[in-house]
């Protein structure tokens, strides 16, 4: 067993000396600019504030919880003797959670801030460069998140030789991942969509221009929203597979409880390997495109882990049962991650249509936009059913069953989680890339960098925003599955607690009442996440009006005239700090309220009520707002009428539609699934005794 | 027995005689105005050839499905000996069902036609005889679409003596249902929203400015989408609700199996009598609003209801469980029905607060109607999650089961579902009154009534669209709890064709396989419908915009300049009943791929992923469009800008998206959530025996 933590570790370590050798990489790479150096300081200090003021707030949430767990968890300290074994051991892993999350976040923003300038100065060179510094600085985030993931996952359950309480350790990360991707994705929104109605519709000056107030405040958005959150997000996922596949191994028969634990050790590694040497190929080809480049590392990566992990099976002994679950979940990702990129890319017809409906103007862009979503959640639903069936029936022959026990087919489709998710350092990679180039496109217009270089930046921009839509697919089917295996281990910790459960029988009226729950409450999770942006985007519309108002020559583009960025900053901070918290505790609070009214019955309907209505939102809005960005650059590329047109209003009024649904409230939902699963199964001991009508 | 079969065809003559005596009373009324005369005539024909049309079509279909029927349902005419009784019983059902729905709608539009134009000159007069006459006119149609279900449930069930085949009857009902919606919906919003879009947006002329050669279709489309196909569908939702208590109470214990039956076709008839008496006593009082002449009656019905059925009970000797259980229905749908009026009012806080975000825009418009949609799904879902569990429990006793068959219980929640529809005839007639006033409206306009005729029946107007909420919320409340005792009726006809279900478990992944499934295809369903209007209107705009740039002066509004308002209405009703088809063969297609695939068991979970996204997404959309629609309004009564203002057009977006939510989409996933049910019903039998997985 040793040699298994041992590797794993190994492989964390290469991950985090690979990282520090890109980050020295990209540090090197020359800023010489100006006006970037001066931006990009403006930028990194804007989101340095935010951060801090936003970790200030989580870590005093954070403490609460932890002493909540210490009082309650697993067992009330007054019906257990293991306080410090169990209670204590859990807090310490729920704070370990938390920690690791912050800081993959905080560590991907640091160096994303430095990649951004050095991205822009670079595509004045040519796009090879400036692909490779965006890259590289989108990839120090994927591989200290996945780093941190496997040694956090390693370590702790090495320390505490107990799955169940890696739960904790996940739901700090979880918990943590739901109010910064909620308190990011409020602020990047808020300041993006004030940005755009002000400057691109009411003034009618580009994307990024100076003059606009909002437009640095826009760039700290993608800094703390995209990068970060997104970083806490996928920590999370990962975590989350990972425990899941952990809980249910150790739930299984005798000696299969260390062999299926080093599989999920052994994979996990690999995953991570695969993906080092995936970022460690991946550049601009001769003749390549930017998205190519991107799609391609992603392939060799998922080749490379499906034949590392073959190996492993073959050397170790492990299951080939398991090995086909894995490869099909990642199979079964890319499936999905290319049935999103259909409906979101704008060399396929769905993104022509979209633009060719914004002809008759915004409601038909917003029309077209919401059905196409519609339609797009139905690939990725087949894809997440059609896995977790077949894993089931790969690992649920009556002979399997009588071997390993009888939740071998649950840890088969854990297992198709965890390898839809084992390339998850190269997502976030691709997925990182897109914020950076984001920026260096705004900071080349600012730098003044020339007509070529905005070009290239446009272009990475693009292959960002159609690979971001790809990675999306997958982490959301990746949820999905995570939550269908955090079901399972729900069931086994309600029975571990001395329930009696066989399963969740829809014709149960109790089981029935928790789905109907269940499922509301992703709608009104997303429900509260737009109304605060859309809250807060209306007070920065306000500032930045009164900004034109009042400050002579702003409006005019006189040199002298300085916009107040600090204020917009201010505004998007203070709005998005409110509002995170509320959301979050709506849906913790109502699984801790079903579980009390109706029993682990209701809590086990009510995760699945959530599970599909969360996938079903999450992948709608995602695809929705990823399909209307696209239509509005490919209008502004000079279809349908180009930039200025009629269409291109509607366009970007669907865009902004668009906006909080796709980096707001859209990937925020998958956490919200992962944390209300955890917290089912913690509580599960507590709903088991305590209930009405269970 | 005899007797309530004999009570109930004589409720249902009452309600055809009281019909007629409307019909006779509103036709009497003067209709003198030589403009309004041949406008309404216009309409009439439009509407007639539409539904000539549309009827045609659904004759072939339905004629394709009672021969499928005749060979394969219940069983395979080579598995079975009962050929007759039952093959070919239930098609002649099932053609019973069609026709009764077909002919309810016919009905239904031809009394519309002949109010509107009345109620427009009864508004010069006042507002209390505009009233009356819109109303009375509506509800001639209720009691035609409630007589003719209770009437034909009572003479089907005497005559076959087997509620499953009322199944066939009901499907009949339900898929006439699905195609008249979606068919009406997509031709009601493609001349809406094009009328709309071309004439206030672009022109800046009035809703019913006779220049916009859209507007008779506009008009028409208010009365074969929102008349006719709402007759369908509630026609469809009461026999399915009365057919799935039916077929429960069949599989209870011994004598119950009569009382039970008779207590279906006494609370059914009761119900009818209530909204008789309620729709006689509508009128608005001294110093009365028409919302309040509406609501009052709504609520004289339920109290009567309620007091009808405790008689019954004591007279018959009924369970009072079961009266507990009824009435417990009916009370959580007046409380959805009043949540929902909270987020569609125009005098309630929610409808002003997506005006004012419209000052900000198009795009808040869109997000605040989006986030207040999410949030407005929240009440009615916990409403239906606790009426069925209260229900469940009321009538789950151990005594009670131990008495009366383990399907107690259920039969209790289908009560709560009769109890809900039980005052349907009533909601008809308020739902039906919006149409006709709304008529009226550009009648009065168009025949130069003067401006008090047009404010009257302006407040008239606004008044249909705050019940239409309500009776929305109703109505897919019913549904809900219809389609949970329709869950029961398919595991009963499972097992009765010799499968072996105790229930569905969640963690079966066939199950599981199912709910995925299920959960998408309304979603599927809704974007299909959606871009069917979507591209049906840009078809229109395109017609209109031919007409302004060919017809001298018709823009200019010359007297001699004639638009032809036949090319509008071709338009709509070619594209309409090209698109009405596809969307509802997805449904029912992806239902019987399920069962061949995963078996009975997939089916289940399939039914219920179906339910709950489908009532997630149907109180989404109904909501989120009546909150648009009203929210424009309000503006246009002078607030936020008023008329003219961006304001107001930001607000017209918005209603033109929330247009197809309300009135195409939203309506018409109920029934498909009904289609689906009875399908899986019918075909129990084929799924046992024929599938890959299961």
């Amino acid at each position: 067993m040793t040699i298994f933590y041992g590797i794993s570790i190994l492989i964390a370590a290469i991950a985090f000396l690979f990282a520090a050798y890109l980050y020295v990489w990209v540090k090197k790479q020359p800023q010489e600019n100006k006006r970037i150096t001066e931006v990009a300081l403006l930028i990194r200090q804007g989101a340095n504030t935010f951060m801090a003021r936003e970790y200030k707030i989580l870590a005093v949430f954070a403490g609460v919880i932890a002493i909540l767990i210490a009082l309650f968890l697993p067992n009330p300290i007054w019906a257990t003797e293991k306080i410090f074994e169990e209670n204590i051991a859990m807090a310490i892993a729920y704070i370990c959670g938390t920690v690791l999350s912050a800081i993959a976040g905080k560590l991907g923003l640091v160096v994303a801030s430095l990649s951004n300038g050095r991205s822009a100065e670079a595509a004045a060179k040519g796009i090879k460069p400036a692909f490779l510094i965006g890259f590289r600085g989108g990839s120090v985030m994927g591989l200290i998140v996945v780093g941190s993931a496997v040694l956090g996952i390693s370590v702790a359950l090495w320390a505490l030789q107990d799955a169940t309480l890696l739960l904790g350790f996940s739901f700090g990360a979880s918990s943590l991942a739901l109010f910064a991707k909620a308190g990011g994705g409020i602020f990047t929104k808020t300041a993006d969509v004030a940005a755009d109605l002000t400057g691109k519709v009411e003034l009618g000056i580009a994307e990024d221009d100076p003059r606009n107030p909002a437009v640095i405040a826009d760039n700290v958005g993608d800094n703390v929203g995209d990068v970060a959150g997104m970083g806490a997000d996928l920590f999370d996922s990962n975590v989350a597979a990972l425990t899941s596949a952990l809980v249910i191994a150790q739930s299984l028969f005798g000696g299969m409880v260390e062999l299926s634990t080093k599989m999920v050790l052994c994979y996990a590694a690999l995953g991570l390997l695969a993906s080092i040497i995936g970022i460690f190929t991946a550049r601009i080809t001769k003749n390549g495109t930017p998205t190519g480049a991107l799609n391609s590392s992603t392939y060799v990566t998922s080749a490379l882990f499906m034949a590392f992990t073959a190996a492993a099976t073959y050397l170790c002994d492990f299951s080939w049962h398991i090995w086909g679950c894995s490869t099909l979940g990642l199979v079964v990702g890319v499936v999905i991650g290319l049935a999103t990129d259909y409906f979101t890319d704008d060399s396929k017809p769905i993104v022509k249509k979209c633009a060719h409906a914004s002809k008759s103007g915004p409601a038909f862009t917003v029309l077209s936009g919401v059905s196409y979503g519609f339609l797009s959640a139905l690939p990725a639903m087949i894809g997440i059913a059609v896995s977790a069936l077949v894993s089931y029936k790969i690992c649920g022959t009556e002979e399997l069953i009588a071997q390993y026990g009888a939740n071998f087919p649950l840890f088969g489709i854990s297992m198709a989680a965890v390898g839809m998710l084992s390339i998850v350092a190269m997502i976030i990679s691709n997925d990182a890339y897109g914020p950076i180039v984001d920026n260096a496109r705004g900071l080349a217009e600012m730098g003044g960098l020339g007509e070529d270089a905005i070009r290239i930046a446009d272009e990475l921009d693009s292959a960002g925003n159609t690979v971001k839509a790809v990675t999306k697919g997958f982490s959301i089917g990746a949820a999905g599955l995570t939550v269908i295996s955090l079901l399972g281990t729900f069931m086994s910790e309600v029975n571990a607690a001395g329930g009696n459960l066989v399963g969740f029988d829809i014709m149960d009226p109790t089981v029935f009442f928790g789905i109907l729950i269940g499922a509301a409450i992703p709608a009104v999770f997303s429900a509260m996440l737009i109304l605060a942006v859309d809250k807060n985007a209306q007070r920065m519309v306000a500032e930045i009006h009164r900004q034109f108002d009042t400050i002579p020559g702003l409006k005019e583009g006189r040199e002298d005239a300085k916009p107040e960025y600090d204020k917009c900053i201010d505004v998007a901070t203070t709005g998005s700090l409110r509002e995170l918290i509320p959301a979050g505790l709506v849906a913790i609070l109502a699984t801790i309220a079903v579980g009390f009214i109706g029993g682990p019955a209701a809590v086990g309907g009510y995760l699945l009520g959530n599970i599909v209505s969360g996938l079903l939102l999450s992948l709608f809005m995602s695809n929705a707002g990823g399909l209307w960005d696209n239509s509005k650059k490919y209008v502004e590329a000079g279809n349908e009428g180009g930039k200025g047109s009629e269409a291109h209003k509607a366009a970007v009024i669907g865009d902004t539609v668009g906006d909080p649904f796709k980096d707001t409230a859209g990937p925020s939902i998958n956490t919200q699934i992962t944390v209300v699963s955890l917290v089912a199964s913690l509580l599960s001991a507590i709903f088991v005794q305590y209930n009405i009508f269970g």
